[in-house]
């Protein structure tokens, strides 16, 4: 374990079919006005919104309703969000939805009792949090992010093209989060594969990088053969309870900051996959999917050690009589399978990215210098005509 | 994931060489009148207790020392503690020491203000908390026990010869834990392998039990991988970092509750160890040592599967061309002989437990009905027989 941690969490989990029925308990102290933060409607369709209505009203808790939190959440949309806080002297948000709806929450309650512009405060330069902030609560209907356990938001300004993600305190995570794997059977298949990829994505960005043989990585271990296992049952059957919630624990662990601790990460991937969506406007797990194996067979022999690791560790790749780099590419072999039996993407071209738009996507590539390689522009590059 | 499942775990974990440097900030608002809880004085040998004695001057507190908290905290060291701290007005207890003296300063923070008789009403009776709890902060200076993390206790009433375990709530739970894994360095070998061993046994009892498919088993044997790697290390070199690190964080993760969530567990083991500790007054991790082999060997059959799991994940055993049992033996094997590197007990006689003493002690262990198989006292006799 490298250097100095400090691990904290307080976010109470409430997991299993009918986890709902926390909601009440855990509201019981913190006022009476619940702001209630939600995304384009689906949850009044499949039932959660009625029946958390009827908690809150059980509970006598005088509700403002703020739908409308799309895919990435905007500033416009937080500033919509400060007025509300503001006019109506909001005791605790309520966040029903996936990562965005988390993600927009915490920015809010960082965000409504700032005195300055809390977008370039706590944004653009990233200052700490000083003023009051309000209690946030999350009741999950996507997996994926992670959003419902840490203290991470990524807010987008479309007046100035920036998306810009920032990790607040521990001040700042969930009070709670109601993890109920059946309020997520609903999601489609797409999106519900495309959210397995990015649980994996967390989890490989964390993992690869480094040198030291960490008990996080080992735990990281554990995470990725739970996925691996767990998905190829789900996406056969997606109300498969014990696949799905075991994937469903297995989110919310692989981005609560445990797996990171003491070691050193890399995110370059999501990088590149956040300019890929700029341009494509694709769904995240799958822009992701799209230039994974291509970036980790472009840096597998600056950090062969972890990537014969992984063969072995995650896939049981069998070492008898193999070099490292055939250890190494049998592991990523056996990555790339499983990707394809998920129905994953593989290619930026199934995104809809032509030849004509990869130079446009490598400007847009933050290049971090934590991973076995540093990225130039011109690897970008190559990493993207490979993901063709 | 089995069942409804609540996880709640505040204690801030401060970690890593020099981590000691947070305990002043983390006493920053618990009040000025500190319970300096500690056992037998090794602390003062070590210099822990000079570094710490200056941080609590340094931040203004008035320290009252509780020193003498033996390996097995008694009941009546605990009614020494209850009057110290209605007479002197405690804000905070600070626990300086291993998992005895945190187990200690749990059973005082919930008893200090009960109203009726403590031990009959949280340990006897096992009732729900209800009045006001005085909170516990840890600096840990041994590994194994997991107590800096987790809501449990363990007193002794030496009167009756009752030994009871508590698990409180979230409330009992440590505000924080300092743990830095150089304080470990002078634990004499002996008990620092012994240690090694309680934590094997902690994750043992969560794991074989059950028959979901869990993601708590996964993490699990990333935690045994991360012990077994590093405990060849630290035996060889106490002073190596890296593994007493690795160890010390394995530790706490190995039983602070995350790894038990959603599904079945045995502690059968820790119940033949109680007892062979109550006629030996052995090392409690050599006592689970010398005992976990033929009670495994004898519930095999029983839970094939998770054994065959076990094999092949935490000991990465070839299945080529073996039968599911002798895969199983094969993993069973592997642990043999890592107990064995590392200079575990592996016979009771080594505890100084002599043929005339099985009979009291199988007298002595409680059969629960939790793990593959239920054991009866003709069951546990032959256990014992096979331990000697």
């Amino acid at each position: 374990m490298l250097g100095q941690i400090t691990y904290a969490n307080p976010t109470k989990l409430y997991f299993g079919e009918g986890a709902l029925k926390n909601l009440g308990p855990a509201l019981q102290n913190v006022g009476k006005k619940i702001l209630l933060v939600y995304g384009g409607g689906s949850i009044k369709k499949n039932g959660i919104y009625d029946s958390i209505c009827k908690i809150l009203k059980e509970n006598n808790k005088d509700v403002l309703e703020l739908p409308g939190v799309m895919a990435n959440p905007t500033l416009a949309k937080l500033h919509d969000g400060i007025k509300l806080v503001n006019t109506h002297k909001i005791d605790f948000i309520l966040a029903v939805g996936g990562g965005s709806v988390c993600d927009y929450a915490k920015a809010l309650a960082a965000s409504a009792y700032c005195k300055e512009d809390p977008w370039d405060k706590y944004f653009v330069k990233q200052l700490p949090v000083d003023n009051a902030v309000l209690p946030v609560g999350c009741v999950l209907t996507m997996v994926g992010t992670g959003s419902e356990m840490n203290a991470g938001s990524v807010i987008t300004d479309h007046s100035t093209d920036m998306k810009i993600g920032r990790i607040f305190g521990e001040e700042l995570m969930p009070k709670f989060a109601v993890l109920d794997p059946t309020f997520t059977y609903t999601v489609p298949q797409y999106q519900m594969i495309a959210g397995f990829f990015d649980i994996m994505s967390h989890i490989m960005e964390q993992y690869f990088s480094g040198t030291d043989d960490n008990t996080s990585d080992y735990l990281a271990e554990g995470l990725m053969r739970s996925l691996v296992h767990n998905s190829r049952i789900a996406v056969k059957n997606p109300k498969d309870y014990e696949a799905r919630s075991n994937i469903m624990w297995t989110a919310t662990w692989a981005l609560n900051t445990l797996i990171g601790m003491g070691k050193e990460q890399d995110w370059e991937v999501h990088m590149i996959g956040h300019a890929v969506s700029a341009i494509t406007n694709a769904t995240h797990g799958m822009t992701l999917a799209s230039v994974s194996l291509p970036y980790y067979h472009f840096i597998m022999d600056a950090g062969l050690p972890k990537f014969v690791r992984f063969a072995k560790n995650v896939w049981h790749i069998d070492p008898t009589g193999k070099t490292d780099e055939e250890i190494a590419k049998a592991g990523l072999d056996a990555l790339k399978a499983w990707m394809s039996d998920i129905g994953l993407v593989m290619h930026l071209s199934e995104l809809g990215a032509t030849p004509e738009n990869l130079d446009a996507i490598a400007d847009g590539v933050i290049l971090l210098e934590n991973g076995y390689k540093h990225l130039t522009r011109e690897d970008v590059v190559s990493i993207l005509k490979a993901s063709m």
